[in-house]
């Protein structure tokens, strides 16, 4: 005999990897972008199963119909499939939206080689019945392929080269960048947000540029390279470094969202000098955020 | 002027995806694998960086050393690295290790056909500095790909069919399985456990197969094969079943756990009729498990 | 001392993995798309080095500006920039260029459920320096994820069966169809042309969609899904047939291409009962093709 | 109707992504490894479908039973089980295997800190019925992640840095290192050789090692990894560069093969100031590269 399978409430049920083309109306420009979406509802103990069907349903829905109306941004489409989930799901108590996009930005080491470079954007809802209503809560973010340079091995290779090259101890000598390794360097940051408080996505990937030792480029001429080169061996970076950096940069390019506000970041180097990666990654509020900002 | 960078205290620094071969002593035999593990401590505002050669160091020590001492298991690696991690980084309150690795297992649907299936072994470990002393906390588990074949469509296409072929509707035809969509189901369950307590990953491995429609084989002669699709037709499984089966079997084969084990799962199903998959997840201790079970 | 390295000239010298958003404008509409590029040119044994930033410039110069004049399509693209190429690397002889792009489609099992479907498109160029000037050649394709229905598990089902339920055995049951595996299958299809002949990727989908036991679908109502696991199980194929399927409705649906086009195909499905997959591929010439065609 | 399918010759028929351990039989040990094996026949037109079922039990048979008798090679796996395959598939022409497995090689920056570093192995064989017989060619290949430094970068950072560090310009600074990106590169060198010829795995890691600005190491101390940088400046590369240093040091190691094997390499560098990556391929036998050797 087959065992008694106790009717257990579940966390989560749903659909994952839902590939959809969304059209976003943003100020400057009308744009399509391929996104992926899971969405997702929990279910009681008294439910064999969930209409499955009914998520595929309200995706298409809501995203398909950005073709005519578009929707202002990528998390203005999850918030609204996540209430419109609650809505069809009558018995869920949670629905939770799970959204990312390619995203492209025109960026340029200099005016004249400006060229479409890809990000990626994420972004997240997540509806909850209680008793005074649905309440929603979203999440924005972005991801960004950077450049990291090493801080330690930039000193350990000073040491070694001033006892071959003595005149690299002269004083002018000091500031000048020395060998190290450098590498792909990946950062997301996102903040978690009450539905009415509004982000660029732009301003996310403004925050992590500056917190890489560089951003990348897929066009560089070849004084450019050099150059960009040379701007990361200046800003010599452990990961360590960039997760305080996107931190404290997003507590004031964000100086104006209230305190509960979650900021979650990481940042992942793929290491030339080994074949493994180094990860750093934080969550934290906005307010302990700026309790903790100690001067450097 | 760069802006000044807070030294926030950070939750998670360390490597990711380091490959090691790994030695584990079983009772029956010596069983050589490939691992991937990744690392983490955390690290408090007063420290710049995290020296992370050491983590590297501590993973090969205690790691490459089981080619001459192996050891019992891979959670017994985890909980290993932890303590040395915490060791070694005086400053750090937190340890974690997340481990993976494929695992080979003799199966058949008949003692005839026998051969090494692969699934997925995973294991991570805990430890934390507290004023009692290092506590350490591990996880064991396992994740299988089997097959589920859909009750849904199952009841559609009977009704469908039975218009078309009334002696469908014939008493001694009630029992017969009908066409459905099936396909490859991922399922994982995990235990969290306190370090002393050990579980066995066939165990897991068991649970996860019954709780599917059936187990796949990689061996199967023209009348296996059609053997195999009866056995799983006559188990249709929506995930929320496969989930609630594992769930519960489970709590039926881990009897003697505590209740304060935490247990973890997801099952995931690549429908045939969709691009897009399916899923259901749920975390539970123990003893919320058991006293949730319900007769069917 | 180093080892005296060759000057040997070399196959293929590019970069890989370079996306950009991509305007096409169809009949119907103006599409945006996400692609992903990989250009190449060989280089002599009098050259040390390909100037590989010229490649990211071509990419750049021809794919931006389609945002303000839109290509007809990918494939033209490729050709485009594969000409550029071999304009600007005045040394090389050969030029390719590999593309892929998501392509979303509107398809539903009845008129009522349309929804955007995702699908693969690829495209590549080739042009060569000949002293007839240069020349150039493309590729067409496109992928699709369908479903596949074992006829082979079938039949020894159906025998089971038959002992089990001896009325299946009656002359009005012979044509009902009985459980098998079904999986996802993948299934591809290029050509490749001359330059100046235009083919429609939605052609190519179309025989895709046809050969495969069926196409799969978003949004399925529950009588839907037992529908299209109705045709399925009535059009049940290996990956043989599936192949043998997509060339010759090619050659059908194809039938004013000349006879040098060149005709590439595979399919593979994701099996239900084992964990690994199986796979067909064949690459014939149109004229070949056609001299192949057997009654069945 | 449904459309008559033609009964055409298919190229390759077969399954994929079967993993299995494989024991190995060394000089120096018995190795465990986790290999995963693709394996295809070609199938007439007089055939509607290739028995998948035996592919599966070829591999079965031949690889679980190296848990009792190790094979010499992972090469010597795909020997065997590719002319089995020709054995028991009596209408195929052609049998093809293609197999990888993870490689763990002790190796170290010195001699202190050798560590267990992952490599990729790679082997095929083909199998054909020709009137004089069973023909058997077989390939073998290695895969490493080592480092490249470019060169280009290196000058213009160095025309740059002169003008602001005068000093520099000495002609005591004239060998000094200067920085420039550097990144993971993936390298692969793989033989295609007559049945009865053997090579070493590790000769071709060498090779590869070599053709890099430098290997990568997974543990390395604070003052290593300075020299591990110093060593790549000192030997900075393109992809060109690292793919006829492969050639060339193959052509030297290998100098005993005969001049009908095959040699094939690509090589691939994760820029660190790009998102995309860089590429270099080529395939050519043993005679002509000899041939092609220039004096530097």
């Amino acid at each position: 005999m087959a065992p008694a399978v106790a009717r257990l409430a579940l966390g989560r049920v749903g659909i994952t990897g839902v590939r959809k083309p969304l059209t976003i109306h943003r100020p400057e420009a009308v744009h399509d972008m391929a996104a992926c979406f899971s969405v997702f509802v929990d279910i009681p103990e008294t439910k064999k199963g969930s209409d499955l069907s009914r998520n595929a349903e309200v995706l298409a829905e809501i995203v398909d119909q950005t073709v005519e109306r578009p929707t202002p941004s990528l998390e203005a489409a999850c918030v609204a499939i996540s209430k419109e989930l609650l809505h069809r799901h009558g018995y869920a108590t949670e629905a939770e939206v799970i959204s990312e996009a390619e995203y492209f930005r025109p960026m340029g080491l200099t005016e004249e080689k400006i060229s479409l470079e890809n990000f990626l954007m994420v972004a997240s809802a997540w509806a909850s019945r209680t008793k005074d209503g649905v309440v929603v809560k979203k999440s924005i973010g972005a991801e960004a392929v950077g450049m990291t340079a090493c801080p330690c091995a930039m000193e350990t290779c000073r040491a070694q080269l001033e006892k071959e090259y003595p005149l690299l101890k002269d004083p002018s000598m000091q500031s000048m960048p020395i060998i190290t390794h450098n590498q792909r360097n990946r950062t997301r940051l996102s903040l978690i947000l009450p539905e009415e408080i509004e982000v660029e996505v732009d301003d996310i990937l403004d925050v992590i540029s500056e917190a890489q030792s560089s951003p990348t480029y897929a066009i560089l001429k070849r004084g450019d390279e050099g150059q960009l080169v040379l701007n990361a061996h200046r800003k010599p970076k452990f990961v360590e470094d960039v997760l305080r950096s996107t931190l404290t940069l997003a507590s004031e390019k964000f100086s104006k969202l209230p305190d509960s506000v979650e900021v979650s970041a990481f940042t992942e180097s793929e290491e030339s000098i080994h074949k493994y990666n180094v990860r750093a990654e934080h969550h934290v509020t906005m307010g302990n955020l700026r309790a903790g900002r100690l001067p450097q």
